[in-house]
């Protein structure tokens, strides 16, 4: 039994009581949010490793890490060393997006190193593995279970790319800017068929349902640029993955919702609020939004600007977003930089919302910051190997920094 | 004549000609925002080297660096990179902040070196060259006029921190945070003797108005935490900023107003409406504000989020924030970082203001990124060299980058 059909027969499982706990909920409130589908927990039990987490309504703002090899780069030990950063960094779910190199051994290896939630994007596999005009429909549901066998928690499945939208992508700027969505359209184009992970759902469904494997509906369609933000096709694709949330539903299968992309900031507020409509409240999982485009190398910061204004409007769940975004594979460095920037969006809007525990972790840091206990400073930084490492540059003895002096207003008046 | 005084008289100056082609407005309609004290001209005709800029309702969201010595970190020749770092990086105005080493010197050379406007505090230098018990209120005088002679363009004045808002002050986590504001309260404190730039207002107007000197209205009780914002103290000196806008206004001298500071998320909307009611649509420059304590090393990140949100809701200009906030005076390369975060704030809420020109920006962005056009990019990118050492860092010869490699979806599908 997944864990929402077991939340709809009133059990609470063992990992709903784990993430009532980290969440200082009740079992059974947490209980009753999965099972209106308004909060998932991404548990496959065959990720023997995990600590479950809650993703969704009144829970804490999670973030994901992408990792993951590509064609240019990969290299085992650089993808265990990317995840043993975000995972110090603090990162809530990790997804494996390789494409290069050995990805079924990649997978399993981050999967047996992980203790948070793992992601993956099945639908890349088949496409790399075989000749293009080889790929068969077969293939993906194959590749779908394979991942769950190896016990991911959760996978993007670009179902809601329908036939019918593909035209409305003519008026766009840039066009089709997913991984996924830009793969499947290729192939539907190809062989002039409907979406084959939609013809098939219900097979994927089945797959879900038996490893409990939390579909993230993906966004297939989401807007490259902020000029095609919000558009007809965007729009077309999240009802359609509304659509998809209900018969993933009736099946018990746990569902998010992924979303943008590039928004402009006016946007945003409506953006969350469409998905919350069309997909019944179900948990939203936004790459970004960057609210502009034009900062290639600083996309960490267009995307915590963005993700902080979403997720104070009821976005559940950030995808982060590195400074390479746009223009390379994110090194080591870039994880942590984009798992801390994202953390920062996700806190700033827990805080907003008046999540219960959140501005604690403030209130701490501003009782020692005003004593100028430096050692506490550091311990509650969400950095602390940087905060120190500013800290060095100081070359100050004394308790004020190198900023003011002996005239530092913290020091009382 | 200030501008202001032009202003209201039907002048169109020079000044305001410059200021009108560089934002794409008619040179009456900036006038009539400046002759309503909407807008601002900061513009010493003593700063020989000056191009003019405006701020304030309906032009672009400035960004202002600050840069200057500390008394444990003075070198001329380094806060002269740091202006030229700032200065490449696209900062709209300077403040010399300088508290250590020559200050005159380092402002005097900042001055000749600089073609944006350039702030100070002028407050600060009594407090530091002579006795703490010797200064006298027309110390802090002379200092203004000091500046003035010298060509700075704008100057804070912590006028509104009175008297009878201090014992407001013990109700605050992080109390007085701003160093004008705390030098001030401790000269008012030990003489017990009202605010002295409050009691020489009309004398700090007179100055003002001899040089065109723009005041920017110091919010020396700025929040200093989430916990501190909005609150009692806070208010009290925005409701006397207020006032003393009015006191300026009739004398003809040009005013903005300083804002905080830290605010969480869902405080910064109401901020910005509180500044515009009390003083009157004056222009407020707001430094952040950080949406969050914990996050010392990334306050860049925390202040683009507040900074974004602040103009987005009408804040007109922003102070950067480096990431070395809070920890120590800012390197050369922090300044860059806090230019670059500041600067990508105030577009995103330009283009979400739907100001003219904004998102044309983007759109090229977009379609050189569409087409694969590395070196448009590159030109376009608001940090052309970071893009770039990104780039390299890709280590492949085609038009993809390393993250998706030949799988790139902009390739088309």
């Amino acid at each position: 039994m997944t864990q929402l059909e077991k939340a709809r027969k009133g059990i609470i499982t063992r990992e709903m009581k784990t993430v009532a706990k980290k969440e200082s909920l009740s079992a059974d409130s947490l209980r009753k949010k999965i099972s209106k589908g308004r909060a998932v927990i991404p548990a496959n039990p065959l990720h023997k490793k995990l600590s479950p987490i809650g993703i969704g309504e009144g829970l804490r703002v999670k973030v994901n890490a992408n990792i993951g090899s590509s064609p240019c780069e990969s290299n085992l030990k650089t993808e265990l060393r990317k995840l043993k950063v975000a995972l110090n960094a603090g990162t809530d779910t990790v997804m494996d997006l390789s494409i290069g190199g050995n990805i079924d051994s990649i997978r399993k290896k981050v999967i047996s190193n992980c203790s948070v939630p793992i992601g993956t994007v099945p639908v890349y596999q088949p496409f790399i593995e075989k000749k293009f005009f080889n790929v068969q429909e077969k293939d993906f549901l194959q590749s779908i279970e394979r991942h769950a066998k190896d016990g991911v928690d959760f996978v993007t499945i670009h179902s809601g790319v329908r036939k019918k939208i593909i035209p409305l992508l003519k008026k766009r700027k840039t066009g089709v800017v997913s991984r996924g969505g830009s793969l499947l359209i290729k192939w539907m184009n190809h062989f002039q068929q409907e979406n084959p992970l939609y013809e098939a759902f219900d097979e994927v469904l089945e797959i879900a349902k038996k490893y409990d494997l939390t579909l993230s509906l993906g966004d297939g369609l989401r807007p490259g640029s902020i000029f095609d933000s919000t558009d007809k096709a965007q729009i077309s694709e999240l009802k359609e993955l509304g659509k998809l949330t209900q018969r993933a539903w009736k099946k018990d299968v746990q569902v998010m919702i992924e979303g943008p992309g590039h928004i402009p900031l006016h946007e945003i507020k409506r953006n969350i609020e469409l998905e919350k409509k069309y997909c019944n409240n179900a948990p939203f999982y936004v790459l970004g939004p960057l609210v502009t485009d034009i900062a290639p190398g600083y996309d960490h910061i267009t995307a915590a600007i963005g993700g902080a204004l979403a997720a104070f409007h009821g976005a559940d769940f950030l995808c982060y977003v590195t400074p390479a975004e746009h223009l390379s594979l994110p090194s080591i460095e870039d994880v942590k930089e984009g798992v801390i920037a994202g953390r920062i969006a996700a806190h700033a809007a827990d805080i907003a919302k008046g999540l219960k525990g959140a501005k604690e972790w403030d209130e701490k840091m501003s009782f020692h910051r005003k004593k100028l206990n430096w050692n506490k400073m550091f311990s509650l930084a969400i950095d602390k190997e940087k905060a120190i490492a500013y800290r060095k540059k100081s070359k100050v003895s004394n308790d004020f920094c190198s900023m003011c002096g002996e005239y530092c207003a913290l020091k009382g008046i």
